[in-house]
């Protein structure tokens, strides 16, 4: 049976990233960059003032008001410039600017000192007059200022291709000027649910059936990961219902099945995708819960589409989309890097692991200091969805029969 | 000045949840439940098997086969029981039920094994005739299967008002049975920049101008935390102007307002608010960057709306949004649990701390062992927003001057 590494591999060599778009920078949260961005300006523009107060040129504070010369600086304000405006007047001896925070600051001027550090000496209110320092104050030059491009300079490459694009990024983004940005594609993601047992979550099971939870859960799963959905419903054990929605789920980019690749005599969903044209690249997968994990791909001209089998029972769906969907989903999506390896977590309870597949064993991941703790929830395997609400990750366990100790070191992996 | 803890206090005590609704379970992900959600059902509803087989007695392998008495054993199959169908026969001496994953066993049967541990006696393929088990088998009682109500009992709460919705949520209450749930209202957040200075992100600046970033920026870090978004653009610092802007604003269940909340002469947005009736709880944090932070309330009968008027710089006005935004956020959408307290990391280089308020520094957490790691970017202040790109947390250092070793653990935060 083919190992979780080796089919990993299989999905990453199928998955190919999509058609890169343009969006407006607004629709651009949360996908995947696809050039790299330069920025066409200067950030700051200009030397600019970070606090709300007077530039000044701290030559005129070398006499440093001491306890044997507590005489305060005066200097004469020449021009007041709020953020928006230009400076006129360069700066000369025993004069000051009244400055805004962002605002340029005038020719001359190496610091800016705070309004908070000043008494303003004529009463009645007009900008100009004259400013008073304290003897206390502590001058540095370049003091409260930014000098220009400190941030970013004209032309330098601010966000490579590959990056995702979180609240920080739209916002550097619109600084360097972008209203539209090339990004991946996002995929799109059809689900369809298959068995004779299963009836639509609204309705009540009759004697023998159960309600549809894999098909709301993986259409959810797909849009959290920032995939568009397709809901195909629910089709029964039968070749031609089947043969239907998969047909029209092959208009995706990624076809999620669930139900039916297992052994049992109605596990039609292998033969039908076949005789659609999918070519099988793997089936089974050394891994529990998850085992009859199928994958294909179809390939039209016009369309090409990742199948996956998924398992029917909903834990086992929900491991093999984590572990294998994710992985093409983040292809599609245009990330060229690796998924991020397990996280190591200090073990909290001990753990019996018996069988011989690699264990994905729901668990709540929590850390204390700075060290991160794993906690196995209770958990009655691969049909008990109810554990997976107290989860937050799973923790990893090894083939073969084996005691865990409290306090080892064990794999683990944050839920998506 | 307020300290961060009790301009929090005075934010969450001010936040209030928001109505809650009913929705359709497709549209659920990311709410938090507003009611606790009781089963109608058993899950499995029935005693079923896990795997496809055999369902059989196990009194019927006591004789097991050994070295000695290597003869395998033969049962006679009575019936055929797929997912989705009730068995009709119960389980006698000898007999053995054809069962696929997922089915109901029928009366009798303690044990299912799977078909590729059995052999086939007839070659016809009619369901009905002999299956012989390998004289290697060790059959234990309960072997794959689940028994009715293992993993719920029906009338058993299996998710409590507040949590949060995953894709796990969404396929539990699916599996009990909810077409639609009651959740937390969803926040509306409107976002407005104040500042001559600022253009729009598609525009070329003239000196002295820059783009606004916070806008865009803003907008999607409320989006990215559940909110439904309104955007209303730049105002420039005239009293008309703002006045317009923020009484739109209003509507909303969260105003962010970025800039003119300084000391400049053009600062505008706190006389504005008073005018338009809002009441100011707090004006400045200590906190860096972000501490010339506003925030108040505005209540009419049919609105409340809790306004943030966010420094103009974008590094502390997302500071701002982290730490005390998303606290009114969460208290809206429904959760009552308090914030999740910083993460305890190693620090991985020197840090070199000074100035008299807690400081939020651009940094990048990682993993190594079961060990936390944080790393501050390099980072020119309030105005920098490319730090953030490369930064997916804030690692807080205390006020005062202090330098910070190698290997030392400081509190970090993860961004949202």
């Amino acid at each position: 049976m083919l190992s979780i590494e080796d089919a990993l591999t299989l999905v990453r060599e199928t998955a190919r990233p999509l058609p890169v778009e343009s969006v407006p920078l607004g629709d651009a949260l949360g996908r995947t960059l696809a050039e790299d961005v330069a920025s066409d300006c200067d950030v700051p523009p200009h030397d600019k003032a970070l606090v709300d107060g007077y530039a000044v040129r701290s030559v005129d504070f070398q006499r440093r008001p001491t306890r044997d010369d507590p005489m305060p600086v005066e200097l004469a304000v020449v021009e007041e410039v709020t953020a928006g405006a230009v400076p006129t007047v360069p700066l000369t001896a025993g004069h000051a600017t009244r400055i805004m925070t962002g605002a340029p600051l005038p020719p001359g001027a190496d610091a800016v000192i705070m309004v908070e550090d000043s008494t303003w000496q004529n009463e009645s209110g007009v900008p100009l007059g004259v400013v008073q320092f304290q003897s206390a104050l502590k001058l540095k030059p370049e003091m409260n200022l930014m000098r220009r491009a400190t941030s970013i300079r004209q032309g330098q490459v601010v966000l490579h291709a590959g990056s995702e694009l979180r609240p920080a990024e739209i916002g550097l983004l619109a600084e360097v000027g972008r209203r539209d940005v090339r990004v991946a594609g996002r995929p799109r993601v059809a689900v369809l649910a298959t068995g004779n047992e299963l009836v639509d979550a609204g309705l009540t099971p009759a004697a023998g059936q159960i309600r549809n939870s894999n098909g709301p859960m993986l259409l959810a799963w797909a849009r959290r990961l920032g995939a568009s959905t397709i809901d195909l419903g629910i089709a029964r054990d039968d070749r031609e219902a089947i043969t239907r929605r998969v047909s029209e789920g092959l208009t995706a980019d990624v076809l999620l099945l669930s139900g039916g690749v297992s052994a049992g005599v109605l596990d039609l969903v292998p033969e039908v995708l076949q005789s659609l044209g999918v070519r099988e690249l793997f089936h089974k997968v050394d891994l529990r819960p998850g085992r009859p994990l199928w994958f294909g791909v179809h390939e039209t001209e016009a369309t090409r589409t990742l199948v996956f089998g998924l398992p029917g029972n909903p834990v086992g769906s929900l491991v093999c989309s984590e572990i294998f969907v994710s992985a093409a989903l983040r292809r599609l999506a245009g990330h060229s890097a690796a998924e991020p390896p397990p996280l190591m977590a200090t073990l909290d309870g001990e753990y019996h692991q018996r069988g011989d597949r690699p264990t994905y064993h729901p668990a709540r991941l929590r850390h204390e200091g700075a060290t991160a703790i794993v906690e196995p929830v209770v958990w009655h395997g691969s049909g008990d969805l109810r554990a997976l609400a107290e989860a937050n990750c799973w923790a990893i366990f090894p083939p073969g029969e084996r005691h865990f100790q409290s306090g080892e070191t064990i794999p683990c992996r944050p839920m998506e």
